[in-house]
């Protein structure tokens, strides 16, 4: 029997996680820390034998940096790395470059939580000629802008993220591939609940470590064997 | 109609050029300089607009690094990134590692350049149970021993690398699509010779660039409409 390994890496510290913003799809790189957490985490992936034989990104150069300078610590860079819009972070339509004690403050602390912790509530869209609307961007100009969120809650970051995993990603599980997929908090939460089949309640509640690969092993028919998280410990530290 | 480009970019310098060594499967990587080389590249085919689709590089890394720096100064780094051992460079058998003017003075010049320069000779093979066989990789393990090489001649290199341009780039250039390949002088050298149909006594007076793209314009049935070399000039230096 062959099993199907999945790793799920969440990027760490960005330039705007150090300075509050809400992010979403801006495309933001890595700071030191981030940089750092990447190389630990290809450290504890090589300690472990866990070497990939394909590589799934999204189109933000925090998670696409993340897997190159994780396979570089592990000399293992020869893999296929494709990539994805639909694995991208929830957008977080006209909050994205704000910062968020700001938005609080304006929108009251009920609200703001409902959006930042809720399942179904999107922040407010972006409004049409927004320069930050993704068609914007060349690297988005080949997809359908109607395909193209203005904003997201995580139930609709899920539905992308999700029929993307099914597509693209159980394939290679199901035939035994070791496959990395390095990503966003909640572009993973939503792989996670899906996975792991939480509710709704359960999955705003999950926090997705950064730096700290999480596996699954599937069998052949895509029945989900195990989980475990990979930790540092104190003599990993390099 | 739609028109395919092919853009061919061979890495800039490694370690090993510096010190003089036949390098050919060993994996090392850019110098300071290959490096550079790479950013000016980069530069260059965002100044012509030349934004490509997907990218294609040999599993070496100092093919790899190209193509990512490449990718990351055009800002486009979201494309995926397909790798293949057929677009190594030239396997050196015996000779890599070694230093090429002391393999000159061993084997004599006459039989140094038929080797060299010629087409058909492959160097003396690497022997049974000697480490720098690919199979003794882990990277290349997953492939059947009889494929890898032990030794190359520039013919032996071209057909492997022809085939995976058939199979696997040909078809990209054909839909329309713009196809970057990050590779080697000799495996570079093999698809210009299938591409401009020249003769062995031709390829083998063929000089590559390093870190000036070449580019193919192919129609939809990849017969070639037009080349093109894209060079450097004093303006372009950052």
């Amino acid at each position: 029997m062959k099993t199907g390994t999945l790793v799920l890496l969440r990027h760490g510290e960005s330039l705007y996680n150090r300075e509050n913003l809400f992010t979403g799809w801006t495309d933001i790189d890595l700071s030191r820390k981030g940089i750092e957490e990447a190389e630990s985490a290809g450290r504890l992936l090589a300690k472990h034998g866990i070497y990939p034989d394909i590589c799934f990104t999204s189109w933000l150069k925090r998670a696409i940096h993340t897997a190159q300078i994780v396979l570089k610590e592990m000399e293992w860079e020869h893999i296929d790395a494709i990539r994805s819009w639909k694995l991208n972070e929830r957008h977080y339509g006209a909050w994205q470059q704000h910062n968020k004690e700001a938005i609080e403050k304006e929108v009251g602390q009920k609200r703001f939580v409902a959006i930042r912790r809720g399942y179904d509530t999107p922040p407010p869209p972006l409004q049409e000629g927004d320069p930050r609307l993704p068609q914007n961007d060349p690297k988005y100009r080949g997809i359908d802008p109607a395909l193209l969120p203005k904003s997201e809650s995580l139930k609709d970051t899920r539905r992308r993220t999700l029929n993307y995993f099914v597509e693209r990603i159980a394939p290679e599980l199901v035939r035994g591939k070791s496959v990395l997929v390095s990503a966003h908090g909640n572009s993973l939460r939503a792989l996670v609940m899906a996975i792991e089949r939480l509710t709704p309640a359960e999955v705003v509640k999950l926090e997705i470590p950064t730096g700290e690969p999480i596996l699954y092993y599937f069998d052949e028919t895509a029945h989900l064997l195990r989980k475990e998280v990979l930790k540092t410990t104190p003599s990993d530290q390099s």
